[in-house]
């Protein structure tokens, strides 16, 4: 995301964590953090308590616009198999951009390997609204078992965009939406 | 893994390495891989060039018994289609196991980011020689499109393993076994 001279300090060592981490890991040192932002370090430490706190503020102030660009909001018309399936065609779409690292907060939860970590507690959430907005569809399409089936697309969900990431699979040719669209076939929602 | 004094200076980092690495992650320094090794800096050096080498040699030497682990062998009774949930079951014994934190080989892929690492080229055999198993299974078993099945299961099978590691997702219910089940129904492997 661009940053220009007029965001705030905060904004700027936000966007410049959520670019880096994303980019290179959670490895990520204080000193490139500040460098990217320019921001300097005591601004940093004013701002935040620790470099975790920076992470965590970061992939908060993302969600929003990534749960955006994935899930369809209140405008977009569609059947409950449709609002479910368009997940998947927005996953596909997002996986060939350049750049794309797959989900960026289960990205955090398997580099962080600490669920108290204050960014694994962000992706955690953002985990499990897209799980609450599948078993709401499921349940609204007559899903024999909604939370059952709402498990089984996040294992298809996030297996698809940990493996495109990583940049061993493609998902263009709609491998991910076709295996969601069969297990939505299973548990009756058509 | 235990380690002993009997073991040389190489197994002992590589072993190291495998643990801290799948622990804690691609951050780990060379000072703390040495220091748990019990093996000197200059001694490493001389074994290898760099900390990248030690980590693609150490996801190598665990590749076997991963995959002995995980993947039935010519022993092993079983149809194609049990020979496939075999694997999804003995991941779902894993994913409980105290330290389990999904798949080393996908984790390792999701940190380094790069995928001309040589850690990451270990790690993208490791898939491929898996998605091969699912799919030489699924063409023995009549499916009606083998390689298909293959990347579908893969799906699954890194969805599960990463969700289950990260902690957002349990899978000793069969959660993952059912859902591979529900891929092979339709694809007409019975």
């Amino acid at each position: 995301m661009a940053t220009t001279d007029k965001a705030s300090p905060r904004d700027r060592l936000l966007d410049a964590a959520a670019d880096l981490f994303y980019r290179d890991g959670v490895s990520i040192g204080v000193e490139a953090l500040c460098r990217t932002a320019g921001v300097s370090k005591r601004s940093m430490y004013q701002l935040f308590d620790s470099k975790d706190e920076v992470l965590a503020a970061s992939l908060e102030r993302r969600l929003p616009g990534y749960e955006a660009r994935l899930i369809p909001g209140p405008q977009d018309a569609g059947t409950p198999r449709e609002r479910i399936l368009y997940v998947f065609e927005r996953l596909a779409k997002a996986s060939v951009e350049p750049g794309y690292r797959g989900c960026p907060y289960l990205a955090a939860l398997v580099e962080l390997k600490d669920p108290q970590h204050a960014a694994s507690r962000v992706a955690q959430g953002a985990k499990e609204r897209l799980k609450d907005v599948f078993g709401e569809q499921a349940r609204l399409g007559g899903a024999s078992d909604p939370e059952l089936l709402a498990r089984r697309l996040m294992l298809v969900f996030d297996g698809a965009s940990a493996r495109s990431g990583a940049g061993v699979e493609t998902l263009d040719d709609g491998l991910a939406t076709a295996t969601a669209a069969t297990l939505l076939d299973a548990a009756g929602v058509s």
